[in-house]
């Protein structure tokens, strides 16, 4: 350690992480991860316009070439932090092209996840409320363009198609999760997607429900069996359909209320080539 | 089951929770967890005034007497639904007092916790970067009145006081995550608390730090060692000098960066007799 | 840092943590939190017998006079390990006294919870399978004597009797997770707590059914929906009935299938009067 | 629904699984998630030999060809719970290949993961203790042949070259959470792969150390400083020189004690064709 390390400029400082690399290995990702950072949704006209703020879980990552020793992790926070007040997701490629840039990378890639809310109505009382789910943008920058990915996990009621056959009376049911994240061209919004989710599923959520609403619900499930597979396939089908979108993954877990483990259903398909 | 029950009308289904219960066993709280649902945060002028917009986690219950048969869960669901955009905290004792009402309930209690942001300046360079905490908030309403808790748990930095002694250079540092919950009377803000947090640790964290802040920090750290059982006390001695707080719980966990488990201290006091 | 410090004997280093504390601050508790270590269980004659091995994560703690600056760490640490393959339940009360002595503590406190294996036989095809349980243990010694709690969390169905009353056909169920942690007198074990918890159920699970058992459990849910309310109020009767159970704690969780949130009940009651 | 389902005999049940499926759309991994289940290890002759029974979560899924309405559940977990009182990981292949025989699939995956102690002795002292790591093996049986992957979670200590050379005493460190996962030739224990992945660190952890040993390893740390991209890339180098193995996956997640975020780095790489 120098003595010229005591001064606080930052002239003098080393910089450790631009020394050379001999080891000759390159990195396919550094950087942060679970960052907390506010961050501006849009609504879109048909859900009421206007803007929601909530919360976002950020990683941020470059790929390091094998003779660069470090990457600058402040600088991932300084092109976040000069977003003031919150990002939009708007905001989001030109944020991971900044981040490839000012970190001298062959490819940038920023992630976030965040609680979105849509304002629903019960289904016979009409009843308003808030129902949340979790949302997701992926980006990633290299020479060859940027890449984009929007996702939604919504939770909805499962059916048991076996246990409805089979029992005299009753069919086991239990919350699920299910998720989908897309690439798409045009217009998409997370209400887009929470759309096609809800459809695949028995029947959708709500926050409140009065009697009326939860007696619609149980019957609405009751008549429309799923079984982890069919709401994969039935939310394949409706994402095929969709002509903005040209690749999906999607899945379902299904929190299964006759056991303590889960059901899980999982495909991943490029449709590009259909349409 | 009676045919009456295939018709959608709210007037002639049956109360299943209004019936009465002859267990004779009163249920100390009954309600709902882990809603989410937006809340917006008044900044204090001294941090720059506004709101912020985030998200929270919230349960609600009731007291049930010994002779009813169920709470109505939707009624709790409705209370904050009223609150079309998003409540804040000052609307809290009124929401816990009208779940009080709405559900005919002896005692109420609504507690809520979320990400809250604080925009702080690193040390040397000045650079702004927003950082963020847990806040939370538990009132509880009976008869005898209104009870209300403020929190926050603030990570920080601790530095081990018997490595530094012991060793020739270097001493083991980690995270560690301090939390405070208050009562206290009149005007007290969440930047109050994050502040006597902070104040307890070894150093307080940033989100962005350059390196002649990183100098800074790592020497600061050094140069102020303390036990888990340090920061508690640091803690308490600073509260119990606030004349606003007359109750608090507080502890630290240190996520040890020698071990795989975690130091923990803990310690609970009513200051209302000394002041 | 005095030079004897680089010096590796043990005889010469300061014992920082034995020092004097000025702050006049007596600590609840304090010590190491999150520690993973092996189990190994008896199973009752009755289950089988024999043991089980199985992974507990433990927290440890014991009070800290005002006086004195830091509890030894390692200490804690060191009484466990002494257990060289895995401690027993049996061990605990021992383990607690000698945390209390080793620490020249007021108040010593050992908690334990760990995964839990029965063996148990589908309700039609007799089927056998594992079913996973979490246990727990809490032992407290103090000057005054021994304090210990037994835990045991089972997940269950519960299909709620609002949504069968209202609806035509169906009704809404799901997994919850109910919870009893128990003080009692005389021979107890994890299994007779685990009856207890699934019989307070609309129905108790198992890891593999087979179709005609799958109709069975879907059936016999149906035909004893429980509200969370009723759930704990049928547990705290038959834990009311059991001799040896002189106080309790019990909740439960139910992971609503037509909503985001849980549905929450608890309620603790001392019953040694009444026995 | 027919009379017949009132009838407890599995002869008569329908099958609806097993009806055709018009989709068209074949499922990538259908099957059960989270399923906790006893695992026996074998400790190799050098750690001591012998066993130890500890605590799988295992996912288990197949390959659902289009025309397939949907798999059968509860054969997963009968083929599990055939291995009565724990699996071993050498029954992990065979495992497999029954799942993919019972379900009459094209592929069949079995993951599980575990908690994993290895006695260590303290550096200085020689006291023994107990470290956990989590281990995990991921097998995957096609037409093609059997995949199989073994993988360790070690949790140690980095501490920050930039912090050390930038200031005038200190360093920041903290833990750390380091991850292979190897293809391999040969006998390969998780021991093996724990001792690369704790040489990548800055200093590996203890649950004990007496002062001696604190002194140890805090110097030790000190002398060692390594970023989170030194942490993969020596990794990487340790694993690239072990003639078994021909691919893997590696990364580390740095819990920064100066941030709220952590930092992180990944690599894969196929080393087949070097050797």
């Amino acid at each position: 350690m120098t003595s010229s390390t005591t001064n606080n400029g930052p002239t003098v400082m080393p910089d450790v992480q631009g020394k050379v690399d001999v080891r000759n290995i390159a990195i396919d990702r550094v950087g942060v991860k679970n960052v907390t950072y506010p961050i501006r949704l849009v609504r879109p006209e048909f859900a009421g316009g206007g803007e929601q703020s909530t919360v976002a879980t950020i990683d941020m990552f470059v790929g390091l070439p094998a003779n660069q020793k470090g990457t600058h992790m402040s600088r991932f926070m300084e092109v976040l932090n000069s977003y003031d007040q919150a990002f939009r997701p708007s905001d989001i490629p030109a944020i991971t092209a900044k981040i490839r840039e000012r970190l001298d990378a062959p490819a940038a890639t920023f992630n976030a996840s965040f609680t979105y809310f849509v304002k629903k109505f019960a289904p016979v009382t009409k009843q308003p409320s808030l129902m949340d789910y979790r949302g997701s943008f992926e980006c990633t920058v290299t020479e060859a363009g940027t890449d984009f990915l929007m996702g939604v996990q919504a939770p909805a009621t499962s059916l048991c198609p076996c246990s409805k056959e089979i029992s005299a009376y009753g069919a086991h049911n239990q919350r699920c999760l299910i998720e989908a994240k897309v690439k798409f061209e045009g217009e998409m919004w997370l209400e887009d997607l929470v759309t096609a989710l809800e459809r695949s599923a028995s029947m959708e959520l709500f926050a409140v429900l009065k009697r009326p609403d939860e007696k619609y619900v149980t019957e609405r499930a009751y008549e429309n069996p799923k079984f982890v597979e069919d709401i994969v396939r039935d939310l394949a089908v409706g994402l095929d359909a969709d002509k903005r979108i040209h690749w999906y993954t999607i899945s379902s877990t299904n929190y299964e209320s006759i056991h303590s483990h889960d059901a899980f259903a999982t495909l991943t398909r490029s449709v590009g080539s259909n349409k």
